[in-house]
């Protein structure tokens, strides 16, 4: 099966935004053993558009479209296909109720252009919009699929992987069942991870492994072909096992949903412990990374963010001696902002964080530098050192992903 | 003149790399006034890269390549285009003296295959690689233009800005000044702005403006041609006081790389006031966001996360009764924290967040209800009620920004 993506947008053609929609999709279809022959990028033109469609169909079995499905004039995906291919807009009842519930729900009256986010190919099997309000569409014209997916990546991307990809596996010819398993690391990169796991990824036929670079973290797909999901399984348990032998010291999790936040606030419910933290350079991020996590209120209460010195010793009593004879950036400070924020909030764990964002050095040290502290009831506090190399946000963000993975190893070691 | 670029590399097939030379490239492209039409990736296959080129000839007046210039066996883009040119390879001396120099430099013996970096197509101008060791090639064919440019972007940007740029130039008629203004607007949705600047989007020939949704934002972009920068401003005076007079209300600030809390933080440096918060439902975003602008330590000393009601209590000794009476979601509730927390860290701007993130509802109200507090000093303390109907994580961003935009206004009414 040959395939062809084509996303429509002159933002990219101005080089607004990249087609990271045609990097994802095609891992995905790799994953599913469908070659990509072709991305296009077209512009919010329909005569061009249609040109574009009438290359791919002749050369393609599979042509997915990213974008143009929104309200405004210049999106015109949908109506040039249906045009293209002789059909009609239609409403989709389903769709419609969600845009209006949508605008019934944030009090605003809906735009009369809204009402375009509802119509669809006649013919084609809808695919709901769990993030957004563009509906998705599947059809078969002729020896060609069309798949219409909508541009932003927080739309399309869940929207073909709860739908289209399962669109897609009738077309594979065999009724193979396909499982993948997804892998989570932190504190090692992309080339470090496929370097280590060199032998597997070359040797690989079933089941398949491909590295991802996330934020900060790396991802491993294994995806394994079989004739049942037991049977699939067994593959996956094999691979995992190698895989996990060679770098699971910086596993972390499963799922393409999940985080290191989200396994910490888990694993604190699980058993039933409470966190605190003082942030000086993250400045509220690790907490707001807690709280972003759906009950974590049974397991945080609440802390402070200490940016200034003054503010360390207003609210943290941290004592004078410290800040003027070690620094904020210190062992002996991160340690007593950790005891002391755990001991005023009464949790069981307390975090601090204080350092150097960047781009100024501070305390002569240089941006990037971190100390992590963490307490916990009845124990010494300690803390961690780290040089970051990074830009200002890309230190705070990595300050706070390592706070939550030095929790979440203290939990397994102490738990 | 109409431009397609061209990437050819299985890796971009595979979802193994994202084609960012295709962004840059648009992005020179459009600075040139050059309309880029297409772009096209295709794998190292020389018939589908001479089908790709024989559509691309027929649309475009100039196409540039981007990768398949190095010596391993897959790399063929010059060998195909100049087959398909009925063109012979040719040996370019400076670039093979570059090539054996180097490998002189690293003490190794140069592979054999080596010397394919050196082979360009017969009649074209070389464009020399500071970056790398492979050539890069312009030639004029009928009535197209051919840039061929290497694949690793660290080789190709330099290759385009140093060399590349200038050989275009030529093909540009007459030499006309491009200017783009970037206008943001918070609290609109992209399509009610595209409603109410319907006329000036229908009507639009210099300067041009397009609308770009950002993450619950709006941005605008207008671009005027002129034959100075001068009167290129002057164009785009004339539109934006048009665009102000429509949606004026919504503005909040110019630039690409801008956004809600920079021009936060700017107004607070500029006119030497400090800001403070106790931040309920958005765990500490709002201070976070204020951390991560460079120079913040100014105008913010640090704040309270006040996740739990008993936190409010004792951190910020809210009263009972107002807990109790009115419950956390409430104006009291939002009024009393940002007074309470304005004073306690004497700043002269307290925020207070306070609301329901979901999925759950809280006190009866449903998710996405919140309110944001302002305190500041000698004032009485005002609160306002939103309803926001994201995700949970969604709500928070929102009243984040929505946040942000209180305080910018406050600044821009009162300073």
């Amino acid at each position: 099966m040959r395939a062809e993506i084509i996303a429509v947008g002159t933002e990219l053609l101005l080089g607004q935004i990249t087609n990271t929609n045609a990097t994802f999709l095609s891992k995905e279809l790799a994953g599913l053993g469908i070659d990509v022959f072709h991305h296009t990028v077209v512009g919010d033109n329909p005569e061009r558009l249609k040109e574009v469609l009438r290359v791919a169909e002749k050369r393609s079995d599979l042509i997915i479209f990213s974008g143009g499905l929104g309200p405004t004039k210049d999106d015109m995906t949908k109506q040039t296909i249906a045009n293209y291919l002789g059909k009609d807009l239609v409403l989709d009842q389903p769709t419609m109720d969600q845009v209006l519930a949508y605008h019934q729900k944030i009090k605003k009256e809906m735009p009369e252009n809204n009402k375009m986010q509802a119509m669809v190919i006649e013919g084609s099997t809808v695919l709901p919009n769990t993030t957004g309000l563009a509906a998705g569409m599947f059809l078969q014209h002729q020896d060609t699929c069309l798949l219409l997916l909508p541009g932003p990546p927080n739309e399309l991307y869940p929207m073909f992987l709860n739908t289209g990809k399962q669109l897609l596996l009738p077309l594979l010819g065999q009724q193979e069942f396909l499982l993948s398993r997804v892998l989570r690391f932190y504190g090692i990169g992309e080339s470090k991870l496929a370097t280590l796991l060199d032998d597997l990824i070359e040797n690989q036929t079933n089941p398949t492994l491909a590295t991802y670079a996330g934020t900060y973290e790396v991802t491993l797909r294994l995806t394994a072909k079989a004739n049942s999901e037991s049977e699939a399984n067994l593959l996956l348990d094999d691979l995992e096992n190698q895989v996990q032998s060679l770098v699971g010291s910086y596993f972390y999790g499963y799922g393409d949903q999940n985080s290191l936040p989200q396994v910490v606030v888990q694993a604190l419910q699980k058993h039933q412990l409470t966190i605190t933290a003082a942030e000086s350079l993250t400045g509220g991020l690790f907490q707001s990374e807690l709280a972003s996590i759906p009950g974590a209120s049974k397991i945080f209460p609440g802390g402070f963010v200490t940016y200034s010195p003054e503010a360390k010793s207003s609210l943290l009593a941290i004592s004078p001696h410290i800040i003027e004879q070690e620094g904020v950036v210190s062992e002996a400070c991160a340690k007593a902002m950790a005891e002391h924020v755990r001991a005023k909030m009464a949790t069981d764990i307390g975090v601090s964080l204080t350092g150097v964002a960047g781009p100024d050095e501070l305390e002569q040290q240089p941006a990037g530098t971190v100390w992590i502290g963490l307490a916990s009831k009845g124990k010494e506090p300690t803390a961690y050192l780290y040089h970051f190399a990074h830009q200002r946000n890309g230190n705070r963000e990595r300050a706070v992903l390592t706070a939550f993975d030095l929790v979440r190893k203290y939990l397994e070691k102490h738990c």
